[in-house]
């Protein structure tokens, strides 16, 4: 019989799938061209010239039979050994293959990570503003999602909200950073003092909390900078990494968790992620993708145009007035809205053909997200677009 | 804290990984052409060299950002529409693209189907002699899985078992056509019968129950046969496929299921496996795969070498005195083992390098399995070992 949860799920689409589509449409209508599609976080520099080359040598020159086999269930080892050796050269954390665990991206990766240290029950915290996926990311595993309000000043931790939120029943925190959707880069005092709290409190109740480490735009950071390593400031930490964003290789589902050899149970994680694995048909990720990618491992698409785009966005949105935290990563920006009803500003938007992102979705209000992985061309075209929205809007 | 759930079953390793990682030790001791190893169901023959050129033309002359980019969460239209004509031009049955949900292989797709007609606690019936992994897809529903014992005869079903197992908690039922291990296509008589038993018990007990029929050897049958399509008996049916076993390709990760346009709900089913999706980080297949598929869809590897072989080994079994039911697909044949105890069996049989899976994760007691995806040359080189094997061990 129809299974009934599902179905009522059918209502709750994703605003940002709605709003992507609405551009879509509307593109046919006036010419994408002409759309200012802030909505969706899909990259728009394509995949190394390498990686391409690779491929292709991999289908011309290699056995089909071995490249397109079975990977084994916990990722094919020349792979899980190339990217341990690359963390470890890295970030200095002495990652070994079969810390290892290779995924279909950050979804593959989180879904393990969480089912491996929580059970169904448990609680699971993060951070406002978050993913919205890791609503439905959350409930998959039967554990519950408690979400900390934002640090509106900065984006970095609100820590009296978060102390105030911990409690036994806590398995498991699930950071984002750089953060998807406010751009925020978690310094290394951040995560110091995230450290000694998760430390003290796996102390006081007697029980191991994970750092669940959610990595996509590890690579896309600003002004020269780099994103601390979070698994460096915390024994227990599952990274979860994916090469949709670093290759721009999001179709291909790539990605890996890796286990702090530090961690408890460390050697066992990887293997139980394995078994999880079994129960969810996610099986290993592509095996020629798992080999392309392991030679291209120290390369990354193009990603200055990122930086590029947020410079012109952060400094049109400030002179237009907005209240804006300016990103240090990613190819989001998170400015505040001129009115508190986010919904209503990005639906006045839309009649300029501005597509942005109302941030109740992302667990806080009066903001909105722009994701400018488009051409610079278009972003220089759509700031004439959002002077008019808010002149003729709020008369700014 | 770690998942002591998951920890537990690290103990509950698969027994054919396991002979199939002795075969690998040893054949790095005397040389792995020596060992007759019959453990592991992976394709031998290459994928079609128009698939390999269809991969290059796609990487050298594509947009990368196209073609690696996101996959709508129900799979690429396209790739959809296609499959769903040829499923219409095959068998008769009218999908649209909006019937077909890309998976990654058949796991993805048995996942998916599973628990969108089933909810934890329902029951899930199958049929021995069955592919182990069903015991870990179901227990990662939630449902509990019931195996109905085998027809030995001929290994068709036992419809008076069937029948007696059948109960109102029943919301799907489970069928491999060809089967692994046991080689068996089932008839047009078989599933005419099945078709109305369930029909029967539908209008019984008041609700749906699903057929899911999971057929990756679709295109593996021998002596000139097909495969009768499971659907066209039944309208309650979701069919499971994997393009692993017909193009190859089992490490890519790519199948699909297909809803049966006259099943219950047949046009939200799709929908609702999207939202399965998020919850399990399953996400569709590779997207380049997906592409590259769609264009070779009429295609398949040279499959006629598993003829070959399984010809060889039933005559060289049937001539030795083994009891064995002729295999009419696949590339698994199930004989009889020559005493009551399969694994007593097998560990002799190792002693001749002859790498043998006993029956007993298949739901049945004193068969063995030899998987004949091997090259041809080592199937006659080990037909010697077995005479040996049997001359010493059992004095025939
Ligand atoms: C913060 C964050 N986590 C996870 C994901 C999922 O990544 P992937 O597509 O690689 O699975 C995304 C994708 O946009 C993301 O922004
Ligand atoms: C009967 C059966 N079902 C499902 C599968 C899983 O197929 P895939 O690797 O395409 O996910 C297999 C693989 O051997 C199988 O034999």
């Amino acid at each position: 019989m129809i299974n009934e949860g599902y179905k009522a799920m059918l209502g709750g689409k994703s605003v940002i799938r709605e709003l992507s589509e609405y551009a879509t449409r509307r593109g046919a209508e006036i010419g994408y061209e002409n759309v200012f599609d802030f909505s969706l976080g899909n990259p728009s520099v394509p995949a190394p010239d390498d990686f391409t080359r690779t491929m292709v040598d991999l289908y011309e020159h290699g056995d089909p039979v071995a490249i397109h086999g079975y990977s084994p269930s916990l990722g094919i080892p020349s792979v899980c050994a190339t990217i341990a050796e690359l963390l470890n050269r890295r970030f200095g954390v002495p990652y070994e293959a079969h810390h290892i665990f290779p995924t279909t991206g950050a979804a593959g990766a989180l879904s393990h990570a969480m089912r491996a240290v929580t059970k169904p029950g448990d609680e699971i915290i993060t951070f406002a503003p978050y993913f919205p996926e890791y609503q439905p990311y959350v409930a998959g595993t039967g554990a519950k999602l408690t979400v900390v309000p934002a640090d509106t000043a900065n984006f970095q931790i609100n820590f009296d909200a978060f102390e105030a939120a911990l409690n036994a029943n806590v398995q498991a925190v699930l950071i984002n950073t750089p953060n998807n959707p406010s751009g925020a880069v978690y310094s290394a005092e951040t995560l110091t003092r995230l450290s000694a709290i998760l430390a003290a409190k796996q102390t006081e109740y007697g029980h191991d909390i994970f750092l669940i480490s959610d990595e996509p735009y590890r690579e896309i950071v600003f002004d020269g900078g780099e994103q601390p390593y979070p698994a460096r400031f915390y024994s227990n930490t599952l990274t979860c990494y994916s090469f949709s964003k670093s290759l721009s290789l999001p179709g291909e589902r790539i990605g890996y968790v890796a286990v702090n050899p530090r961690a408890t149970d460390a050697d066992l994680l990887v293997a139980m992620m394995g078994q999880i694995s079994r129960g969810t048909g996610h099986n290993c990720p592509p095996s020629s993708i798992q080999l392309g990618v392991a030679k291209v491992i120290d390369e990354t698409s193009d990603l200055s145009v990122y930086e590029t785009n947020m410079n012109l966005l952060y400094d049109a949105l400030t002179s237009l007035g907005f209240e804006v935290v300016r990103p240090g990563g990613t190819f989001y920006i998170f400015p505040k809205a001129l009115e508190s009803d986010a919904t209503a500003f990005c639906l006045k938007a839309k009649e300029y053909d501005l597509i942005l992102v109302p941030s109740d979705s992302f667990g806080v209000t009066g903001h909105f997200r722009m994701a400018y992985c488009v051409d610079t061309e278009k972003v220089k075209r759509s700031i004439p677009a959002l002077e008019r929205f808010v002149r003729e809007q709020y008369g700014r």
